[in-house]
């Protein structure tokens, strides 16, 4: 029992409210919420027991993994709590509907001060706050009945170690993901290894955490089953973004091996590894496999300054870590600049938004 | 079921690890914790019901309220949880110890970014934020084990009203706190009234979120029994506070309508009245009064500096909202002379540290 936060990297997503903040550049995570509603509501209606949830407390606890500072884990959160409410309203007066402490969890490094200024003010749910990676233990044995993630699943705990070594055959030399079809295949294969560990540290943490019969909801940004990793929406993504750095290197504004040892470490996994993974852990079944409408790509077409925002959301933070303040709104100019010019790049670029709900077996 | 933060005023010690924060400066109560630690000790091992506790969850739930930054609540945590271990451990193998979940409670306004990043890293407890005042509702029903609050309970939930109706009797012009002894006595019993009211809100929402049998553990600066509100440690505290504010209005530094509109909401209640308090509310058996030791006057005399120091960090941010910031290191530097010159007028003010035990009555 060690249910600390350690050896993981922290990716907190940009801070605050300002212009270029997670906050205020996250439409793209709201319309796959607004999306994944209604398919939510059918499964806690369907699916969820709350003869077997209700049996050991009076609370029904919700847990959103990966919340960042809202507004969307807020939306999220009274979706699912509405749909939990007319579940047990539609069980007859004899089901008393429960009480509903709300754990919003991301890295330390969130900004939950942030977080905790913006809760809703008429809530009807008890708030807390969970410092600490999903990678590794959060919660106590059997104290969540549902977990919510949005967005979050793609990030990796760390960026695989071999990556970081500059004589293996993994060194990432010049490119800073390996969804890059000139990355070596060792590249792919640290990170694949990497997201399998992953997958089953989280899927064995939630197993001991969730209740018999509690439901998990993760909405993930996949690529396409059969899609190969170098014909995605990520390729077109970080290409761009390296090509970008590469012209600020040919300006003398960032040096050649900064941009080698950085990597970035999301993963854009398939359904199919997610049906691996869950498979190969035993302790869920997957209920449904529902692909979400992905505004993403259009967005790119018709947006570029939209696009170019939300990506400075994601990574800014990791930028900054390992390049410094500065160099941000050069790079983004730049990078808003090649998605205006070449939007069809991008809107070509594969990926589908997956919702997976899964439910913990009985023992 | 509304269980969200509203009406109350938040008080917040000065945020971040700086040389005026309130981590960097809460020494006194670092001591009335360490020695409280045997006193907790005691009353876990005699008075807590681990059978009664353990019927419903195999976890165990600790709330700290008013936690403010640490690191005094790591401290004061650890000692409730090496007590409650023990406790299951002399009970023989059967006795499982449990998990513990620790709720982190403070206004929403507190730095809780900064609490997460200084969490104990080797902690064996699964550790959360709960922003919102601890005069409502912050916890599902009966979902706390025990409850342990430090130095939070002498701020009142909000400047009783009264006091800033310019046309009223209780108008405190020209004073900062009830204790002055030129105050009107309509002042006094506006923060009676006050003070009297929050108890019960405090004690009802506790009452509710506690299981049968759980245990309340809560460190409060008192007067002592018989000692007029005049007489006290706050009396010498906060008239001195006011004559540097009053010196700084001389000097055209500080308005006297700045003053008049000022008061510092924090009521210095008996033992006897806290004992009034749980009597009246009727969830609640006082299981014990311990009286700790009182380092706070010794400090005044032996060291002006920490002295001034750990008032700056319990109002600088009360008297940064009203005055601004610009004042405040003139005003302390105006302050701790004055305590430099007459240390024993501090030292010989009246105030108890008083540890009070509360059990939950099984209805």
């Amino acid at each position: 029992m060690a249910p600390t936060e350690k050896g993981f990297k922290a990716y907190a997503m940009k801070a605050g409210d300002g212009p270029n903040s997670y906050a205020n550049n996250s439409t793209f995570q709201k319309r796959a919420v607004d999306s994944a509603r209604e398919v939510i509501r059918e499964e806690i209606a369907e699916k969820l027991d709350t003869h077997t949830l209700s049996s050991s407390s009076s609370t029904f606890h919700i847990a959103d993994l990966g919340c960042s500072v809202g507004p969307n884990t807020f939306f999220a959160v009274e979706n699912i709590l509405e749909a939990v409410q007319l579940k047990y309203q539609t069980q007859g007066p004899s089901s008393r509907t429960p009480e509903f402490q709300v754990f919003f969890n991301d890295h330390s490094g969130n900004d939950f001060n942030m977080l905790f200024k913006s809760l809703p003010k008429n809530r009807n749910y008890y708030a807390v706050g969970m410092p600490g990676s999903f990678y590794g233990r959060l919660f106590p044995k059997a104290s969540i009945n549902l977990f919510h993630s949005s967005y979050s699943l793609s990030w990796l705990s760390r960026v695989p170690k071999e990556i970081l070594d500059k004589e293996g055959p993994a060194w990432n030399k010049g490119k800073i993901h390996y969804s890059n079809s000139t990355s070596p295949g060792e590249v792919i294969r640290a990170y694949e290894a990497q997201h399998a560990e992953d997958m089953e540290c989280f899927l064995s943490a939630r197993a001991q955490e969730i209740m018999y019969g509690g439901l998990m909801m993760l909405i993930i940004m996949c690529r396409p089953s059969g899609t190969p990793h170098f014909d995605t929406l990520a390729t077109a993504t970080y290409e761009t973004l390296e090509s970008c750095l590469m012209d600020m290197t040919k300006e003398g504004k960032v040096s050649e091996e900064k941009i080698d040892s950085f990597n970035i470490p999301i993963y854009f996994m398939s359904p199919e590894e997610v049906e691996v993974a869950v498979d190969r852990n035993g302790n869920f079944n997957i209920e449904r496999i529902q692909i979400l409408p992905n505004v993403l790509t259009s967005t790119a077409l018709s947006n570029a300054s939209i696009f170019t925002s939300h990506l400075r959301a994601v990574v800014e933070t990791l930028l900054k870590e390992h390049f410094g303040d500065e160099m941000l709104d050069e790079l983004f100019n730049l990078y808003h600049k090649k998605v205006a010019e070449q939007p069809s790049k991008f809107g070509s670029g594969k990926a589908i938004i997956s919702l997976f709900v899964l439910k913990r077996k009985e023992n």
